[in-house]
């Protein structure tokens, strides 16, 4: 069984006047915090605020982009060319690497938003196209990719680090894809059912799946939802369970020296 | 009498499927090119285009960042404390450096745009705003400054190389502050008058006013606008006519080793 | 005493995923529903829900244009000129009005929000342009006016009824204006207190007032705040009390016929 | 051959400071007005310029909702519900409805466009969700729907007037579809091919196809494009060609009484 293990979660998600769940206590239990960068959700302020709090506390910072669509926070996917994305995606690294700077901090990786991500984990022209744009602005950025996905090896391909993460609250099929969210069975809400199935998957690296047998999958990171309610909840139980396990927190990416 | 001189504009102003100016005439002219950052103009798209052509043309880049109000066009002053003005623009630097990373060119130095521009000329606060945001990002990137004003003790002070503009076609007060441009005179609308007063200034470094005596003035650049009607032929007889009197034009800024 | 007084608050200001308030429980509480109409907050899909609930609910159903900066919620005066400001609001009311018809719910009154509502009381050029939007949109539209400000007139010269409201939680300076929220003792948060001040107020038509002698106010309606922690349990204690002491909740307009 | 036809053209569709296509050489052209609603495009000064003068003119004033993306200018599909598109639809119609007020003037008609009228011609539960909105709104508001589509069964059975268009300088496809921008020949570039086109049209009904036999088609009205290079003179060759033949112009819809 593994020894250490990554918490991230999608943070920085506030707007303007809008809050968007409890970053200060998210970022006390996670170890990668995914900021998003005013694309999907965000601005300067939030950006700031929540790259100086994750790295007072030693948390990792990536970047998060997503389409530039606020009303849908991402989750729709916006038809756009993969040169379009390319440019998107590396002006939103930009942006948090900006802000980050101004807080002394430094944004180590980059992990694709909502239907972004979606597409890129199926999507071999637009992984590529993600993978471009990381590594122009960066060679240094690592990329958390959904593990199984095809930004895996495209990331590789470009010549970048590459982690896979698997999600906490969320079923697999045994396609290696996600439920769809609208799926029955997509969400795990109960945190000690979520927790249950990661001790076991910890130990095996084989995730159980909706719809047949377990699927051999590959972890550096769990993704922890941070956006919903009992969301704080949940990334508690998880943590102090499988730290009872014997489970070390520690992020996918070495401090910087 | 100097021998060279930079020639700069506002570019990378389109937004969408709207054009602002022509840029690509522009870029045959100009030694500097401001680029809009997505704040008050630009989108990746407009960002990738300006710095791809600009690139290729040898024409020094700049980061041209401005209040975030399309609707506006930066030139109305939103009212923000200066650590937001702060958070602003190293987010708006950082995604144009993200852009043009992945056209494989280098953003040299920072030009604040319209209204706050203007802030930052009168108002030591708002230029040290600006200076701290553009040194956090790069410690190399110069300060291009309206000659005379505050953004300039502000940029030195924080260790930034500075560089200083006149205007091509605004008229100038007896306080060194350019003419509001609702007010008459304000704007040169005649270019054999616009150059006529520029070769006088740079002989001499004089500047004539509309309310008294010429003020000195120290010029490493003129800007040349490129938004309006008639720019390009504005900019087109002002370099005809510099280059007549033997004046070489080269940007500000050494060509990157 | 008073017999009837009307509770009024701001809602319909969430955005895209972000959710401000609690507008279920204020629409429970409240006679009057302020709804946002995609300036400083809310989208159609808010809107909706928003007008649709406050409907089914017997609430009266007003406009809170605002300045149309989401970033800054509507609380920063952004430089407009008076037609500037005349043809945003009427596009906003225009733009619930759209949204109500779909609902079958008819918005009856418009009440400016945030920074454009406080320009509004001080300055009679602003409020007249409001005045005149709401009157060209349809003339059978009420205003809801800080009690004792520019807009009351303002509005009356347009030949447009004209309801005046107090603030449950904010403190008055003896000019008659608010005090600053910046200042200290500008937020009543004690609910208990709120109820006090209110029935006294209630009782004689006198305002305390931070640094002088109470002032005389018209009130036809009382303004609860739905956007802050508490808010929900400050609208109901005020109800509680005030229901306790006799006075009965009904809006300042006759439902339609 | 018909003696009467309209004229209509997508209209007010600058936004901030950018400026599209030519609307006063336009609005001296067509008889319908397709007016933009700050959602693919304008904003509430270009919505109020645009309607002012089209009423001073006698030009018919229609909505043109869209997508609420300008940066793509309303031709990408957003992946929405069709009650978010109906609450959509309204809002922006009320929008435009409470600019044209501050007027002086009316809104007649509406015509959804590009992605979203693309999709609601071939999609008829998109169609019905407009209509209804449309309905909502006003039941006295026709519908202009792209001949021999979804919308006009739609608008009818939604109990709303509706007229139909053909396209000046598009070519269609034996199916009654447009040819898609991007395949060749989609465009007819050439005013005095395209005033050939609907010449022979006119006098039989019948429009020519890329890829077979001339299909029927009702026209009420011409659309005519105005947001491109050689728009304008495309437009008066269409009217002085038509006019040379005995056609007069007139709007379907008679003017207000």
């Amino acid at each position: 069984m593994k020894r250490e293990i990554d918490l991230n979660s999608d943070l920085g998600e506030s707007f303007g006047p809008w809050t968007m769940g409890d970053d200060a206590a998210m970022l006390a239990l996670v170890t990668s915090a995914n900021v998003a960068c005013g694309g999907h959700a965000s601005d300067p302020e939030t950006m700031y605020a929540t790259v100086a709090e994750a790295n007072a506390r030693g948390v990792t910072l990536g970047a998060h982009p997503g389409y530039s669509d606020r009303e849908g926070f991402g989750r729709r996917v916006i038809p756009m060319s993969e040169p379009e994305i390319e440019r998107m995606v590396a002006a939103q690294i930009g942006s948090l690497m900006g802000v980050a700077a101004l807080a002394g901090a430094h944004v180590r990786y980059v992990k694709p938003h909502g239907a972004l991500g979606n597409l890129a984990a199926d999507n071999g022209g637009v992984a590529s196209s993600i993978a471009r744009a990381v590594k122009a602005v960066s060679q240094d950025l690592a990329v958390l990719a959904i593990s199984g996905t095809e930004l895996e090896p495209a990331s590789r391909n470009a010549g970048l680090a590459v982690y896979s993460e698997i999600f906490a609250d969320r079923a697999y099929l045994s396609t290696g894809h996600l439920v769809p969210r609208n799926r029955p069975g997509a969400m795990i809400d109960d945190s000690a059912a979520a927790a249950d199935r990661l001790l076991a998957f910890l130990d095996n690296d084989l995730m159980p799946t909706l719809d047949g047998a377990p699927i051999p999958l590959e972890a550096h990171s769990i993704c922890v939802h941070g956006d919903s309610d009992g969301a704080v909840a949940m990334a508690q139980t998880i943590r102090v369970r499988l730290a009872a396990s014997g489970l070390a927190f520690r992020s996918f990416l070495a401090p910087p020296p």
